[in-house]
């Protein structure tokens, strides 16, 4: 038994086809050569491996990735591999649990080993980041129905909420993985809230000039102003002389004229009011209606986003580097 | 004794074994021969350790890391390591300060030295920049039960509030410590605060909504607006002819008509201000009530948390890549 | 056939003229020869090229990209390669797609050989996250003119969206590719987007204070507030003892007076409201041609930049090494 | 006087002790051998230094940095090192102004000299950057004391002011340096501005509270509503009936009743106005003294902040790998 | 002519005085010995040089950059180096333009040549990203004074500019070329946009208070709350009874009271708002000196700030290595 350093004895060279970059660290410079000849030696081999995980189901992803590892054999003149049992250590750390891995060989093929390593991802804290807070926005924005259509309060509320969002999503292009073959699900999920949100507030929008004018038209703008004496100007427009003639035609209705007047402008006031009233009514109909109608789109779609994201996989043919 | 460069003689390998990437460098590359056969050789080895720290209890996380150095040595054949006295220098530096450092051989056996490291944390910058805005921020959200319900202060404020947090909490996904097995209870404390958050923020809306309309029912939305005039109207909607004609038939009460109707158009308002009063009293009963369920909640969830931080630990195997 | 180590035989260097970094890997190390004297040798050529990709239409970008691969000769002597087939592998994984890959000679040299390689950017992020939101905050920018004029609705509407934009811009200059020759059209889209944004948030203000004063002029602010007994004072500013005198003056007007300072001050209301909805009218009439310019322009710009996006493109010779 | 390449020569090897990285870059491969024996060979050394830079005082500040550099000699036996004249060059360039640098030796010995160079940071830009933006928030914080208590103006003023701040917080704490041992006391100062502009926000609101219900109790939140009603309705809250009939029996009262109404409406107006006014003055004056806490609080502060940057020092050994 | 191995023949070294990285690789690793001694070989270099470019001007800069190639060569013994012609390739690429680059050789030393390359950098977008939206905030600021003063529009809209503008500075800090020896102009231009920003929240918060109390003093604050009753308040504080009393002494006036009182009301309403406007006023006519101060500011910074861009240069001494 005698101990030889490595450079002394030919050291045949293990490859990984599909590693980006592998580096192969001798455990030990030496090499314990026994009597009967055979030679213990230690490598240690890190690699990076060009394996695409489908990240489809995000952050609920679990993949399989492919090791490939091979010697340079060609017709049967060269190196031969003798896989022993494989074992794992530190699978539980990191963002990624190592579920499995066993040595399998493509087509049977003894010249095509590779580890199957059954990846899982952590999906708490990205679910606690990513995904709820899009539900808390979207549960925010349901319940600010519930906000009063006329005040700016709705308006101003889902403006933040929407503004907001695009800045999430900026900042999420970011942390999300990037696209490839099977894009994230996830990313569609964002986008449905974005334009989900802008629609609500566009609709908000539309529905506080309705609650206001009556009418969508730009022209009645004018005409609609919530002013409490409009009518009356309306009216009399140009006639304040004949006001004042009428106050003074009619002696016998001088003590009655400007009680009346009072009671003619209260009357206005309410005249007025009722329009409004009546205007208000209608959008908040129309508002019901709307909510209704995204209720059901939102129910819709949690249906439509969990099925894609639990009950179907994109499939990525993780040998493809062989075929 | 001789000085001869480190190339003319076998230099034995040292390794890491829980070593992500460890460089060997030669402090000189002479070395001095004495002569009893004494070598004298200076080794500086930079390794960067493969090792988990706890993060659970960030950012008041203190751990131990292990840095297995070992000889490579079969059957009594190989080379032996010689520990000598350990120093630490610099262990005051960076953000992890290095309290202990002893030699340590796992199970008794010679080949499996180790130096265990204890770390601590300087808790200090990121309980200024992580825990105490959380805290502020929640402080806030109490004090903000304060602002008036019907006023669109206290939604506004808390809308601000909750998108700044949820901002707050996706830059924070960055700053802090990934998962792995014992993922830091910090991230849950933020989910948390998110909850909570938005939960008084929902609370908000729909006491507001309960202030002005007296009720969560939609249809009822139209018939609680608040206008003056209202009233008079819904009971006269379309009696305006009837009204003229009361105005003239009762000739006696001509003279009393319009100050009655401006009494009774001031006995109208009272009577629309007791309804609001009453819904705005109801809300606020409701709105007092939900506050001192928050303040339970919190102070239930402060101890929670305060348990959870200092009293339990969670427990990782640094030694695991030899089991 | 025999198996020789490589360093053994001469081996001739390969290069890629427009290469950043080139790593020659051997397969193996290890050379079949075989007894006709020909050798088997397999080398992995990663490399990293310097090619300018055009993103003038990101993110709809596709440009080819060549890949020169040279040997030394000089004057007949030295090295000559022997393209064989060319096969991709994994062209369906990253963000971009590898499309084609040809061999060609540029004028036709037989030293002058590059791989064309077509490359086509996959579009759907991008457009998600960059294009979509630039729209949305538009469209809402074009509905928030049916917000009202005169509360201050529109304007902190249109700042939030201002501000919003701005950072928006700031956080995409660094995600957007850089400059270069061909400078992405899009980085003009936002500056567009940008300006309009602005120049309405403007024109909301100048409406704001023509609706409220009826001129720009800074002198008639004072004149124009909203006050409803404005006139009154104005009129008999400091005739206050005036209007005692007259008070008591007429005796047979005695009780009239009183009723009639009512009218007169209901009166005055009305005419004051009268003079702000002619304003206001005024106002919205501006506004409108003001949003029918606004839609032009915005019409007219869609379809300018859809005629730059995609009928137009920026060439760049990307075998200029060579020239 | 010959050139000779410098693999044919044995050349010595110079070491930094405290250097993370250190290459040794032969100026040029070849020594000129003069006939004397004397080698010319020129060496560049770059080297990066594990130096801890005192940032205490940052961005104002300005530490000594020792660079040991050493040749391994043990008993007499190996190199010694011939230090000439030191020169500096580009000292005037990137963050930090080199402004000395000379040879020392510690405790005298010939084997461990250091170069001690001192360093000065440009503060510029940190100051315009990091400190002018928190003086200039804490300032619109003093002066926003101005805004009206009533409003929602003050606290929407503060809790924008507070949550920027905060995110504020959140980014610096990547640009700020790390903590180490003398941790920069403009953290402290950011934490300080922080807590500062939480507590003038959450007085505000506690006063805002006060001005509205004169109270902090939550009970009497209900009674202090603002409606020009109220107190008609509290005193009469189930008497409608009995206000009708005493209309109705009060015959010859039945002319003045009416218009004595409005003037008890009138009067309840008044009174509850008293009220308001009375509780508003006395908000104010709690607003007061605030404020002028809150200013003393800020002179007392700055003067021990700028005592603290100015006045004191953070000392680190700068040698401790020696001891 | 022979083709002949690298290694075969010794190589001499060449080396950039200014570099901070030079990689040398041989364009081949073969060498074409002609029949005449002459060798051909191509050797491809590298160099990463420590050139600070002046950023002076910053986004309009353009500079020159010295690139020192030597060899080494003492008192006649070594190598000379023999420049041919000097030709660009892709200078058209990346950020910077390449616009020339000439041979120069320092105080006409033959072993002190250089390339002088002349560098243009693209400024289309930073001036895009950085000064148009400086700008835009800017011209929104001085639109914004045409904003009403008493409203809480001006305030929240300046302040929500201000501190968008210090989150813009936060993040262009990282943007921005770092200080050294000609600190960018841009960086004092935000900050003279930050300072005159802030400068116009606080004159439009103080003139705000000017509008609503007339006074700038505390204690004044209280007196001057809007509120229409105020007055009779005052005047009357403790005499209600004394009212009632008056009210049932003059029964003559019984009838005429009532409406008097209304009247009183209404003067005292008037009187009031005339104060209001008189301290509307004289704040509005403050605020247009402000404004013209503003202006007038702002235009003398245009001019100085444009001449210090275009006008002025800063120098380097971009061959200091030498001197």
């Amino acid at each position: 038994m005698v101990v030889l350093p490595v450079s002394k004895i030919w050291t045949p060279e293990l490859h990984v086809t599909n590693g980006v970059k592998t580096t192969i660290k001798h455990g030990n410079k030496d090499l314990l050569v026994h009597s009967n000849g055979t030679i213990e030696h230690m490598v240690i081999m890190n690699t990076v491996v060009g394996c695409e995980v489908n990240l489809y189901n995000y952050p609920f992803a679990s993949d399989f990735c492919p090791i490939a590892i091979n010697v340079w054999a060609l017709n049967g003149c060269g190196m031969f591999l003798n896989f022993g049992a494989v074992r794992t250590t530190s699978e539980n750390r990191g963002d990624w649990l190592t579920e499995n891995v066993e040595l399998n060989a493509k087509g049977g093929r003894d010249d095509r080993n590779y580890l199957w390593v059954s990846l899982k991802m952590r999906s708490e804290n990205p679910f606690l980041s990513l995904v709820l807070p899009s539900i808390l926005i979207i549960v925010a924005d349901v319940v600010s129905f519930s906000l009063p259509l006329g005040g700016g309060e709705r308006i101003s509320f889902k403006v933040t909420l929407v503004l907001s969002f695009i800045m999430f999503l900026i900042i999420l292009n970011n942390l999300l993985p990037g696209g490839g073959q099977c894009s994230p699900i996830i990313r569609k999920h964002f986008c449905f809230c974005l334009v989900i949100l802008v629609l609500s507030m566009l609709q908000s929008m539309v529905l506080t000039r309705l609650a206001k004018c009556g009418t969508l038209q730009p022209c009645s703008l004018s005409k609609s102003k919530d002013s409490l004496l409009k009518d009356t100007d309306n009216e009399e427009e140009s006639k304040s002389d004949i006001t004042v003639i009428k106050l003074n035609a009619s002696e016998e209705e001088k003590k009655n004229t400007p009680l009346q007047k009072v009671v003619k402008f209260l009357d206005k006031m309410a005249a007025q009011d009722q329009k409004k009233m009546r205007r208000h009514r209608f959008a908040n109909k129309v508002d019901l209606i709307c909510f209704c109608i995204y209720l059901t789109v939102l129910v819709v779609y949690a249906v439509v986003i969990l099925y894609f994201s639990f009950g179907s996989r994109c499939k990525i043919n993780q040998l493809d580097f062989w075929s």
